[in-house]
């Protein structure tokens, strides 16, 4: 008997798709491609290679190819491809892809398979990948064989994965493509195809119903973490600034910093405020929440505690945050956009009153009040985010770990008014992937990248960390270092007796992470306080390559720290109104 | 207006149902689990803690939490348990659900999650975990709030989870599970429960059709990756001893090594022998394949090439691998058990004939063949798989890396009577997850334990090899580095002058590896020939902690001696029969 002789691929055919494919990518606006080495990707990999507009990088590990897409995308402001070969390769985006999905990150995940004849017959590296991410793509499409479909209709099908990972809300999309032997290509290019046009958006938001509570004196905008871009600052900012609603402003919102904060009522202190018996005695008629859920533990402790008339969710990625149940109306919009509409239909007249005055007073009391705590007790956490906030100069990318780095940022970087962006996965707020997600966002950039981190976060994306070098760029990781995971620390369970918090929760790790900046090729700084940190930041900022500035903390330290920070504020306010 | 208040947990219920969900597991032979640090899994991890007869590690990075459960799994012979947090950690484990559902590890993978109250509303690190693995478990099950169930439906649960791990083929399941606040557990232990028995195993299998094939003079057993035990050894050995059929020995079949090597016909240089014309001649009538898709590409061709009347799969993991589509009869049943069976009903006759004595001969040939050009070329991979083979006594275990070092084994591994435990995660051949993997095989086993990888995979899981101190874990890595992925040296596309084959397939790291053992606290040997490295294995194998030993290989060497080995192995065999 002879067993059927598997279908061969016509490379050229395989080639002319690929590249329409990645042709028609690049006329929606994808500019990068973030492939990992395999053998079945082949086809796809040589045509980005020879792909013009398209700019290419390795990454060995594809989880952290994943994440560096996403920070780059986050800092361009442009969808992002990743490739990758079949098997488990494609299964290590998914962390990437959570994120993209929560945050709303327009990912184009692009994984190669075997064709159909070998799947599921136990082919070497063959794993079920059609919707592999299940329910975390805002879309996904299965291609047999490349090739076999005309360069057409691959065009076609890029540009509706481009448009899906993009309108109405931005987020990651699956395109599985199928390639058959041989996967080696052709030396000669395909003839060029026509390539199709992005429909132009028309994003459209209704404001009617939200203008007349815009006319209630007591509201608050409070910002969580969001993308909004220099417009979307400024629009926002500007309403605020219109009706006489202060801003609280996560430190991922892109309001925190900015020169709109030197004439809108930006509120920095926002978790200490809420935290105290002040804001029990200044609630809200309304509230408007635009974006992700804040950080602020104690937005929602007060939600709980206060209450609101009424409480809008205002989001264009559908998640509508409601981790206090207490969210009244769901409005469907970008937040800059649904601003910028609204300031439209407002009159000419601003409201300036007590009311916005009373929470930027109360700021300035609280944030003056954290701001000597963290510059005169321990040099520790607090006092790194205050060191960082004077260094980092306009226009610098802070890249947040999540755990204690955002918390800390929360609770001590005051306002100012020269920008700084600040990035953070905080859709589904995982640890994973910071130091990629960090290259990715200096690879968008042209101006300094900072990633603040602990350790754990650290370690946990070790070998994204060592790509630095290697893609040629230029990046400064200021490492709090309390050998284990700090923000255990803040659990009621890190008092009991009865449980082996060290070991089961705080988890040290017994490193010492000063050995990573020599792996890495990188320079090691171990400032022991804020005047040596910032010295080393200066320099660090201006140099090419990988500083790793390591700061060791104290878990238990930067507790005092925070519950100091809460006290003071609570007696400054009460003292202020007493 | 008021919002709705969330409900709380009953702390003493929450525990109760985790404890006797863990006690349950223990009562069915699980006795370890892998935990990650987080907050929600607080009762689940306490609750292990303090559940007898269950050893608990901690793993920062959930990936290599995973991998190392399925290395302690496969080592150990036992179902293994992993627990984390909500959000991205529990999308982490996906690369070792994959790779456990497709070689047949019975992992426990326990998610813990929001409440239902809080899921689907953007409350922090909430993600969607219902069937988070897709299809690539063999069950799931999703407990909306552990504690309101009781302990019994508790240890109901476990039971089911285990059962389905590990019957009637193992696999990995999922459990998700809802947890309230508050998470701190109470100090008092909950009263203790019945638990329920592991059924008694009835697997059966039905040989009587085989039985007439293996009256078939000309048979060959092909024994791809699988993980028989040592009576499953002995019996599939002593099967084709008795039916006179010699058995092809993947390096990861458990058969390559061992002392019925002294009895057996086994051959280990079964992917020269196909590749030489001297198969072609050597044509089976019957080939009764076992376990996985074996890792040598020859075979694969040569069946296309030459075929065979009938291509028996035998599998219990429901795989029947086909990749050259020539499979005739799916036979379900675990080899080793259907060798027991068969070996029951043949009658005491025994074969002994030309056939068996041909290919023995012939591999004889080859084996010396391409022994002697690992030995007396160049030192390179070839060389240090000679070594590492003279060096590894009696029980240890190699866990060998995909891409090359499987190959490498695979082309230039003898036969030995010395048993030698070769892991290779052949399920869906993934570079990933490999020092986690070796980690977990060096805590579920008393020999040594030595990890055989190239720099690509090292580095894919470098925060998994820095825990081996943390772990108290003894591990020798015999790292081939030529500074990027060697394998793609041997696809058609290395020999195109146009591509860029160094950056897009080798992806040349740039790293000084050797630092990594410094990183881990461990010890690094750089050996420059075969005498060296024999000496540095000699002494690592009995040393604590890790032994890190990176012998500089190049990957067109390597190409080189892979290519003479072939050739000359066509020589001798045309020779010796000529």
């Amino acid at each position: 008997m002879t067993g059927t002789t598997l279908p061969a691929a016509d490379p050229a055919a395989t080639q002319a798709w690929c590249r329409a494919f990645l042709a028609q990518l690049v006329s929606c606006g994808v500019q990068h491609v973030a492939v990992s080495p395999g053998s079945r990707s082949t086809p796809m990999t040589v045509a980005a290679d020879r792909t013009h507009g398209l700019e290419l990088t390795m990454h060995l590990d594809e989880r952290s190819g994943g994440f560096f897409a996403l920070g780059l995308a986050r800092a361009s402001r442009r969808p992002v491809a990743v490739l990758c070969t079949s098997g488990t390769a494609a299964a290590n985006y998914l962390p990437a892809v959570v994120e993209a999905f929560h945050s709303g990150v327009p990912l184009l995940v692009l994984t190669t398979d075997r064709p159909p004849e070998l799947r599921g017959i136990g082919a070497p590296q063959a794993i079920d990948q059609v919707e592999l991410y299940g329910t975390h793509t805002r879309w996904t499409a299965n291609v047999g064989t490349a090739g076999i479909e005309t360069p057409g209709e691959a065009a076609s099908l890029a540009h509706q994965a481009v448009v899906r990972a993009t309108r109405p809300a931005p987020g990651p999309v699956h395109v599985n493509i199928g390639l058959r032997e041989p996967l080696e290509p052709p030396t000669q290019d395909p003839p060029p195809i026509g390539l199709l046009p992005m429909p132009p958006e028309h994003a459209t938001v209704e404001p009617g119903p939200l203008l007349e509570l815009l006319e209630t004196e007591r509201g608050l905008l409070v910002a969580g973490p969001m993308d909004p871009d220099a417009r979307g600052v400024e629009t926002i900012s500007e309403l605020s600034r219109r009706i006489g609603w202060p801003i609280l402003a996560d430190p991922a919102s892109g309001l925190r910093r900015g020169p709109h904060t030197s004439h809108a009522p930006v509120v920095a202190g926002g978790d200490h405020l809420l935290r105290s018996s002040w804001a029990d005695d200044h609630r809200p008629d309304v509230v408007i929440q635009l974006g992700a859920m804040p950080t602020s533990k104690g937005y929602r402790l007060w939600l709980d505690r206060v209450g609101t008339d009424r409480l809008v969710a205002v989001d264009h990625l559908g998640r509508f945050p409601d981790a206090a149940q207490r969210v009244t109306d769901r409005v469907a919009a970008e937040p800059g956009l649904l601003a910028s509409e609204l300031l439209d239909r407002l009159g000419g007249a601003e409201r300036s009153g007590p009311w916005a005055t009373a929470w930027t007073d109360a700021d300035s009391t609280a944030m003056s009040t954290v701001l000597a705590i963290a510059d005169d007790g321990p040099f520790d956490e607090p006092g790194v985010v205050t060191a960082m906030h004077r260094c980092l100069t306009a226009g610098a990318n802070l890249v947040v770990a999540n755990s204690m780095p955002i918390r800390d940022l929360d609770a001590f970087l005051p306002t100012d008014e020269r920008p700084l962006r600040i990035i953070a996965n905080r859709g589904a707020n995982g640890i994973d992937g910071m130091a990629s997600t960090a290259l990715g966002v200096a690879a968008g950039s042209s101006e300094p990248t900072v990633l603040f981190t602990g350790d754990l976060a650290l370690l946990h994306d070790l070998g994204g960390l060592l790509a630095t070098r290697r893609l040629g760029l230029d990046l400064t990781v200021v490492l709090v270092d309390n050998d284990g995971g700090g923000i255990f620390s803040f659990l009621p369970i890190a008092d009991s007796d009865h449980v082996n918090h060290h070991r089961l929760f705080h988890t040290p790790h017994g490193l010492d992470l000063g050995g990573i900046a020599a792996l890495a090729g990188g320079r090691l700084h171990e400032p022991t306080d804020a005047t040596s940190l910032e010295e080393v930041l200066g320099s660090a900022l201006s140099s090419s390559g990988l500083d790793l500035v390591r700061v060791t903390v104290d878990a238990v330290t930067n507790v005092g720290l925070h519950r100091a920070a809460a006290s003071a504020v609570q007696c400054a306010l009460v003292d202020d109104g007493g």
